[in-house]
């Protein structure tokens, strides 16, 4: 991979006779600025993005904490972020452009007057770089202020576009922690903005990989004939971490994993997995074909035998000695938290009939990956002597989200010899190797998608509803019955999660 | 590819529990050993087979020709055609006790006394090295001279095995030169041998690539149910050579590419990629289903338009200026012998019914490359805006014979940016860099095949047949409708080849 000769702007490809996609005028105001997504992704996103052309020269970003800090203090954390974490070079001259657009705004959210000050301090861009009335207010801040923030962006007017402008509000996940609370906060963001302005992060969906779903399904004539009951025994969609919870502590504990990740990230891969050909890519057509996935999901009716929550315990991670989660700081030592989670979903539709998907994502296991696994039947006859398929095992295509990204058929093959021995072997597909054009990073994708106005990557509150629907039996269950099992942290989770596996005589892939 | 460290011999992998196939005492009598097949090809692979260990310690190797020889001096030729040619490392002890066991008759095809001398010969290594009576000849000399030496055999008594005991003829293409000729040359085999003693080698079929076309189908799930006309387009199969005829003029002037290599290597290319699954590996069950095939293959009923020969002309190749064929030495300036040879065939079976496979060989091409690709029918609906797709062809499963053995699926992917543009990658399975065992050569396999006695990589006088009714009718239409279209040396051949894909639509793959 040799990044440093990859196109700065895939959009800008010399081939490509299309017009680039490009925001136009517009602010973007930032609240939570000094949390750590701000500084890691979104600001160094904001950056790489104007530094391919894609932002307008006006485009001015504003930012609101509660920090006694000049414009100029919110301009260097910006500049020290992007430095660090920006994928394209720095270039002093696009920065510059760039900072001079870049405003703060102090106060706290429940101060009517600092909004007051925020609506002055847009208006005045607007006329000073030609922004045009166009707001977008992310909110990268716990939840529980969306409520006073949407209210302060309504009475201070902020959220009422004037002729010909426009309002969105971006909001990260988690989209409250049940479907009830999910319905609340959704009644509060629709009190003040209309579902078509409310633009729901799910950053893996801004992922290449999980975009390629969609292309290599529906581009090609080789998948789609297999991606069926008919050949397919079954789906794993793993997100693996290996760190712990590190600081957050405060937003983890209480939610955990399957509410942290099962119920967006891997509900979303299994919509774009299991879903049925979309007329088009159009947000509605998307969307659509996704929910009607997840309504068609059903949980297990025994959720003791085919769901599994661990915790994680001390052990030993990359030659390192690592803390079990009860003794993590700011977790209270009788926290049932889930660090570990697994479950069997059946997907009740003519496609996907009795074919099991295994859901899992984990803290502290061996290793870091996200992959999305189709393992097929084994062929219904082997016409090979018994001792020659002895190695052979199930053919499996991998969508591998991250890190390696790419995508990796195994089948069987001749093993050199003079015999008819079988083996399986891989063959490998590698996004970095492939194409000169360098990914974006996935909020780079979404934040422009949110500036243009492009929904079809944005989960929209009826696919979030039925994610929810599909959780909420789980953690209901999980409450009235036990506690996570601890598992060591290094391996690949609790003994439960293999043994729901053997139950139905299959077994996770080590990855 | 770090060929030094794979494992000598395949079939002595410690986790393997089976026997290895080792052959068994015997005599190998070579008529031809100073032919180029001998040199490069045969006697190396009797040093492999016997460094690997799959020769038993009594071997003998018998050369016979019209040289005034002694023992020593076809050692020594022996000796250093394994010195340059063989694949395993050179060992004093293997070679030396190789060397014991070879023996040299010399002696012309139409001398009785030559035969029984042999005769005499092969009884005294039975007595001295224990080869029990089993004697393999192997007819590595021109076809004409055949008949001359089965009656020789006979005669001297060699054909006929004694009590417990096998006499085994192999014989190298062409058998014949059309299917009368064919049919004559068996008759004269036949009247010596019956048909189970006799191993006719296209050395094609002891490719591990080529036996690894069995594997990937029958082995996995992932493409068989894809391996008909319900998804493939056409399949192409191509033998595409650099070099010209070098000093093969006297073999090659008269027979040309289409007996040479459409007529046995391609069309068995064809009898398995188009074969129905085999009730077992079992020759028996092999041939059938590739004779079954071979019986379905349909001639187009123009012959004009599809069918093609060319002759290479002058050119460059390799940055080096080359004759054309006509002044080649020894060539006739009249010659309409074809050295570059193309035809569209169809498969009247369920399995294929109106998917044309296209087989196509030349010499003096742009590069050397043998492979069978799968070409599969665009998808039959694509929800992309349409220049999202400008850039996707059509979906390949390329078998790639030599010289870089493995599999390649060519498939749509999207490309990384803020759109769904999709554009063609490979996924790649590469034989060398995915087992740690070395392949044999091919000669060694069939080598082994014949002193172990297993036939299935060989094709019976039935596929032969067969193939040259698919054969006689296209020559007989070249004898009568002009001759051979020019092209240039280094290029892809005539441009009627060119015309001949155009006129379905379609076009040659570019190597």
């Amino acid at each position: 991979m040799k990044r440093a000769e990859k196109a700065l702007n895939p959009l800008r490809d010399p081939r490509d006779k299309r017009l680039p996609r490009v925001a136009g005028p517009c602010v973007l105001v930032l609240f939570g600025v000094t949390g750590d997504l701000s500084r890691k992704k979104l600001l160094p996103a904001i950056y790489d993005l104007a530094n391919r052309g894609l932002l307008p020269p006006g485009f001015s970003l504003v930012g609101f904490a509660r920090r006694d800090w000049a414009h100029q203090d919110f301009r260097q954390l910006a500049h020290d972020a992007v430095k660090e974490h920006a994928r394209t070079p720095f270039r002093e001259d696009v920065w510059n452009q760039l900072a001079e657009g870049i405003h703060f705004v102090p106060g706290t959210f429940d101060d009517p007057g600092a909004f007051e000050a925020l609506a002055m301090a847009v208006k005045e861009l607007d006329e000073q770089r030609g922004t045009g009335g166009n707001y977008a207010f992310y909110l990268s801040i716990p939840p529980k202020f969306f409520q006073d923030v949407v209210k302060q962006l309504q009475a201070s007017g902020l959220s009422q576009p004037s002729e010909g402008s426009w309002r969105r509000v971006v909001i990260e996940k988690p989209f409250g922690h049940d479907l009830a609370s999910a319905q609340e906060l959704n009644a509060i963001l629709h009190e003040v903005f209309p579902e078509e302005s409310i633009f729901r992060i799910d950053h893996y969906l801004g992922k290449e990989t999980v975009q390629n779903i969609l292309a290599l399904r529906f581009a090609n004539n080789l998948f789609e004939p297999i991606w069926n009951r008919s050949y397919v025994d079954h789906v794993q969609i793993t997100m693996a971490e290996d760190i712990g919870i590190g600081g957050r502590a405060g937003y983890f504990d209480g939610v955990g994993t399957a509410r942290d990740v099962i119920q967006n990230h891997l509900l979303q891969l299994l919509a774009l997995t299991a879903m049925e050909e979309p007329v088009s890519f159009a947000a509605e057509s998307v969307r659509a074909e996704k929910a009607k996935v997840l309504s068609a999901v059903r949980l297990p009716k025994d959720l003791g035998a085919y769901t599994v929550r661990g915790q994680y315990a001390a052990g030993w991670q990359g030659g390192v000695k690592v803390r079990g989660y009860l003794e993590e700081e700011g977790i209270p030592p009788n926290s049932r938290t889930d660090t570990y989670s697994a479950v069997r979903l059946d997907v009740d539709t003519r496609r996907w009939a009795g074919v099991p998907f295994y859901l899992r994502t984990g803290k502290r296991l061996t290793r870091r990956a996200t992959e999305v696994a189709l393992i097929f039947q084994r062929a219904p006859h082997l016409p090979f002597a018994v001792t020659d398929t002895e190695e052979l095992g199930e053919n499996a295509l991998v969508i591998r989200v991250q890190p390696d990204e790419g995508v990796t058929m195994r089948f069987g093959s001749k093993v050199p010899g003079t015999s008819m021995e079988v083996r399986d072997v891989n063959m490998d597909f590698d996004y970095g190797e492939s194409f000169t054009e360098s990914s974006p990073e996935a909020y780079e994708r979404l934040l422009l998608d949110v500036l243009i106005g492009d929904p079809p990557l944005f989960p929209r509150q009826e696919e979030v509803e039925l994610s929810w629907e599909i959780l909420d039996p789980i953690e209901e269950y999980w409450d009235k019955h036990g506690k996570p099992e601890p598992y060591k942290s290094g391996g690949w989770g609790p003994k439960a999660a293999d043994e729901m596996m053997a139950r139905d005589g299959r077994a996770w892939r080590r990855l």
